[in-house]
């Protein structure tokens, strides 16, 4: 393994170090952006070997990054994030494989014409440049996302959580050893070298050299980066997902997309956070719904229709339906057509997932038109909002804006285009 | 015509009216969002009559803000491009059913996919939603960028200079007429009713109900509008396009491409400001190509091979690589090879539009693929970086940045998409 430089953070500047960091990007940006698809390939899988091959010396970065962190108090949940196993080591290697084995999300031709002057004009995928990624002390985004851009021939800079440093650092470092061995400059993976925490707002101010910026993590990570960078972010917020139990709908398939939407994962962004029922059918299928709930231990919060109809719904209040809980409850809304859940979903939702359980394909079609998410489904679970799910092989987070990408961010998300324009001499006239 | 209340800014705050109107197309974003093409389109065609009909208020509208205009002492081109006459109103009403009859950009499938477990994952175009357009005093963007918006489903608050109050207002008011016959909310596309400069700031910090900002203009205006918003921006900055004559170039190609790329209209972001010329050549090509430029009344600006090459050519200064000149002023740098021609192009250009002139197929692919512009050319004008010339109808302005739409942005680029997964009761396993 490749010897981890960690500054301590006085010699230089924050602001300098970040500068010199994203300096070394921007050249290796160059040099990727134009790299064939073989040799981004041959990084990654090389990259896998090396984190095998490493795992002894990750696994001792990630013990001092543990001893750190517990000194410093973390939870027993952000402590089991930070831990590296050797079985989470094989994860990562394995992700990297995956990668490398997708599509080359570059030089694809999105479109082409030619015009009546003989011009040929092409639309061709290209990498955007530099993508700086903030997350949280989850040494595992490291590999994931540095794989992700290195295979979309973007260079990237990856700010962890400051516990995660030298398990960041290690894992890196065999990206970078991937990297050389396939020709390729080593820059184009880089971590940033001190836990100082004015290291992100170095990074959101360099708006020259970085393109790009993509923050995975809680609610207060993300708004900090929207709020501080001076350059574009792609971020996903809240995922209050809805699921609309239309009149039509088959009560069996109701129950088990409840169940599977709420209780499967309750902590991932696509599990439902909402239930949106048909007042026709309030009082027939929220008992069986309701049933299999609690006994799966989630609280149900209602409004006074949905409490008049089950006994065991506790009274929902105003801030439930914005609410995006990740955990073992969910609100439920009786409306009286249609429409009203439409309206409903658009208000209080967060235009991340939301699905309808009917056997009415108008009103399906109704709800999948007007609902304005960025992903809507008919008769599946919420929880397949993921881009492993939709078949893009591995994502950097889910965005619920609608500018750029929207929804799962993989390795075409990752990619501009530009025109390509070949001519015989044109002059325009 | 309909009649155009112009607010004193007395009464209601700034913010407030700014507010209101961004209320109001934020509902009406919703409506135009699920809209049919034919209704959209009937509302262009109707727009474009109901300019024809109403050409002598708009006239009237216009003197008002002619009178305002050299009042406040405003300079011969400013008011030229505030002026409208019955052809540049014929022109508007022309470029509303140009729009009208383009493809419609939305429910468009991107890609569709069948996932292993029967879900069927579809990628759709979508409006972005609430779209402001920040513009100087030229009363025509209002008609094309209202229209251009219209097409793409989007509700549109337009900003225009001052000066054009009363004459955005009178378009503006065609617009909505067009709209209302067609069944469509009026208030899709809306003026802001007050000279009062602050509805800029107020716009770019009403991120809440407004998606995405457009700037058109000068560079201060786009450098203020990029600073000061909290809602994200797609802007062009310069057009310093470059024409690179290789080695191999043919001579006559590359004279009659160096003067139309410079000289057909010098104003436009699509004109050539600087020419990369091999040092193999600079001697046999340079004098033709600065004999046909001088002729036409252009100054050159050289390095001192350049200078050796041609006695017409005067020294340049280091500012003149950067230099947009928008003016009969071009500069010329002698390189030693492609590579050197490359760098030149993306250390010194804006990332616009550059072009490369040779027979050379080999060297021709190495130029497209490592500069790094929104558009890059082989043996054609700059000249054709323009949304028109490539077959798009129109454009909203050419984007010189990477991300959502890069080059010109058409009414396709004024969209995004949604995820609509059909299934059959589908649960996560």
């Amino acid at each position: 393994m490749t010897n981890v430089a960690i500054l301590s953070g006085t010699a230089e500047s924050v602001e300098e170090i970040v500068r010199k960091l994203a300096e070394d990007a921007r050249v290796a940006s160059h040099v990727l952006g134009v790299s064939g698809p073989s040799a981004r390939d041959e990084a990654l899988q090389i990259g896998a070997a090396e984190i095998r091959r490493c795992t002894a010396d990750i696994l001792a970065a990630n013990e001092k990054d543990m001893a750190f962190g517990r000194e410093k108090g973390l939870s027993a949940a952000m402590l089991d994030r930070l831990l590296l196993t050797e079985e989470r080591i094989e994860a990562m290697a394995v992700s990297l494989e995956t990668v490398s084995a997708l599509p080359d999300p570059l030089g694809r031709t999105i479109d082409e014409r030619e015009r009546p002057n003989g011009l040929q004009i092409a639309r061709v995928s290209v990498p955007l440049g530099v993508i700086g990624i903030i997350y949280e002390s989850r040494p595992n985004v490291t590999a994931d996302a540095g794989a992700l851009c290195l295979k979309s021939g973007n260079a990237t800079i990856l700010r962890g959580g400051s516990e995660s440093l030298h398990s960041s650092a290690a894992i890196a470092a065999c990206l970078q050893e991937g990297l050389r061995a396939a020709g390729l400059p080593a820059t184009a993976v880089q971590t940033i070298p001190t836990r100082d925490r004015s290291a992100v707002g170095a990074m959101l101010r360099t708006s020259d050299l970085i393109d790009f910026i993509v923050p995975r993590g809680g609610r207060s990570l993300i708004e900090r980066v929207m709020e501080e960078s001076r350059i574009p972010v792609i971020a996903h917020l809240d995922g209050n997902c809805h699921i609309y139990l239309h009149a039509g709908a088959d009560p069996e398939m109701a129950r088990e997309i409840v169940l599977n939407a709420k209780m499967r994962r309750t902590g991932i962004c696509g599990a439902a956070e909402s239930l949106v029922v048909d007042r026709d059918v309030a009082d027939s299928i929220l008992p069986i719904v309701v049933d299999d709930l609690t006994k799966a231990g989630c609280e149900v919060r209602g409004d006074a229709e949905a409490l008049a109809a089950d006994a065991r719904i506790v009274p929902a209040e105003e801030d439930d339906w914005d609410a995006e809980y990740l955990d073992k409850i969910i609100s439920v809304r009786v409306v009286g057509n249609p429409q009203e859940a439409v309206e409903h979903v658009n208000r209080y939702g967060s235009h991340h997932t939301d699905a309808i359980v009917t056997e009415d394909a108008t009103v399906a079609e109704h709800f999948l038109a007007n609902v304005d998410s960025a992903i809507v489904l008919h008769n599946a679970s919420t929880q397949f909002a993921d881009g492993g799910e939709f078949g893009m092989g591995a994502e950097i987070g889910i965005s619920t804006g609608k500018l750029h990408a929207r929804g799962p961010v993989g390795a075409e998300q990752l990619t501009s285009y530009k025109y390509v324009v070949r001519g015989s001499g044109q002059c325009r006239p």
